[in-house]
């Protein structure tokens, strides 16, 4: 069975992309990340996931982004509220400067370790909120990267960075992650940590979760402090 | 003055990278990592050097490459001695998976915070003991990522990585730092955190670091716990 690191974040698009890892026929090695994030109930959902998907492991790497700023997700910025996703055209402050090239170099070298050429993201470029590292030309980018990065690359290893979300709406997420059997409840999306440990359910994730469900037409199985 | 934020772990290479970013005209802002690294006496350089060359602020981030291992400077593996690091082609257990990719993924988020599209790097593919993450063509693939990774790439902003000793021997690195003012004395360069605070002598950095000194007709200012 082939290794393969995935990105596990604790939120419903990186649990699907755990279950599609597995479906694939990959041994998954789950990777999170500890990033003085201000929503520390994305780790907790991490280890809830990784245990209920059958992850081979999973590991928590601690990285301090917070000696740069710079993002509401990291820094006392306040979370915005009842935005227009979609309609919304610039790149909202909860953007995580650099943040998936940071964390694809931290699964680049475990792979390296693991002796393993497969990587798992649950990028979406489609119903995520514009972030310029969840779209296919990062992907490939990254992928060029670690073929030359790496002693492994030279020694002729194709690294592959699986996106398979990258496409779908989220609508298709939620109902490719219930046919594999992904228990969504398990699962915190909210970017917001002051909701008394519930989902706020007015931030840009918890709208486009609450969308995604809809669409699909399917009840989301958490508990919003408000929606 | 344009901001460039400079990689720097104390030393010989990165301390004469960051007095070329100051001869050129750039605001250097170092960035050093603890990444669980044996030699720590490291960073106690990279502190004197940023002080001793006039960088305008040094942060040391906090990550910690030891949950992967792989590496005889991050695992319990014997440091190499006395190897013949010229004539030898593969590439040696000192090397630490992804290590620079990682480095240069914090340097551009720290970028992107501070407005900055420089980064400079001490990578060197000649004297250097075959890593992949010196040669050129990793620095230009990094580039590339850069661009299509960041809210700025995609705003226009132009990253890019210098690496000015990339092409240079370890003797010309010494000349070109002696020119700058750099005071070696204040660098560390061992790989060995055995050597009861000096460097040892043996290790492929520290044999690199004399043969560079012996080879530009100069004396190490450093002292040795054996040559």
């Amino acid at each position: 069975m082939k290794r393969a690191v995935v990105l596990l974040s604790g939120g419903l698009d990186s649990a699907t992309t755990l279950a599609i890892c597995r479906r694939d026929g990959f041994e998954p090695h789950a990777l999170s990340f500890d990033y003085g994030q201000r929503h520390h109930l994305e780790l907790q959902a991490a280890r809830r996931v990784a245990a209920s998907l059958g992850a081979n492991e999973h590991r928590i790497a601690l990285i301090d982004l917070r000696i740069f700023g710079g993002s509401a997700l990291t820094d006392e910025i306040a979370v915005p509220k009842n935005r227009d996703v979609k309609s919304a055209n610039e790149i909202p402050i909860t953007y995580v400067p650099a943040r998936n090239t940071i964390f694809l170099s931290y699964a680049l070298a475990w792979c390296e370790v693991l002796g393993a050429a497969d990587m798992f993201i649950g990028a979406n470029a489609i119903d995520y909120s514009g972030y310029p590292d969840c779209r296919p030309e990062f992907i490939s980018a990254f992928e060029r990267l670690a073929g030359v990065a790496t002693k492994a690359g030279v020694a002729g290893t194709r690294f592959r960075i699986h996106a398979p979300l990258i496409s779908m709406s989220k609508a298709d997420i939620i109902r490719k992650g219930v046919e594999l059997g992904v228990d969504f409840s398990l699962t915190h999306s909210c970017y917001d940590p002051n909701s008394g440990g519930l989902a706020c359910g007015q931030c840009d994730s918890c709208r486009l979760r609450l969308d995604g469900f809809r669409a699909a037409g399917m009840e989301d199985p958490i508990t919003y402090a408000r929606t």
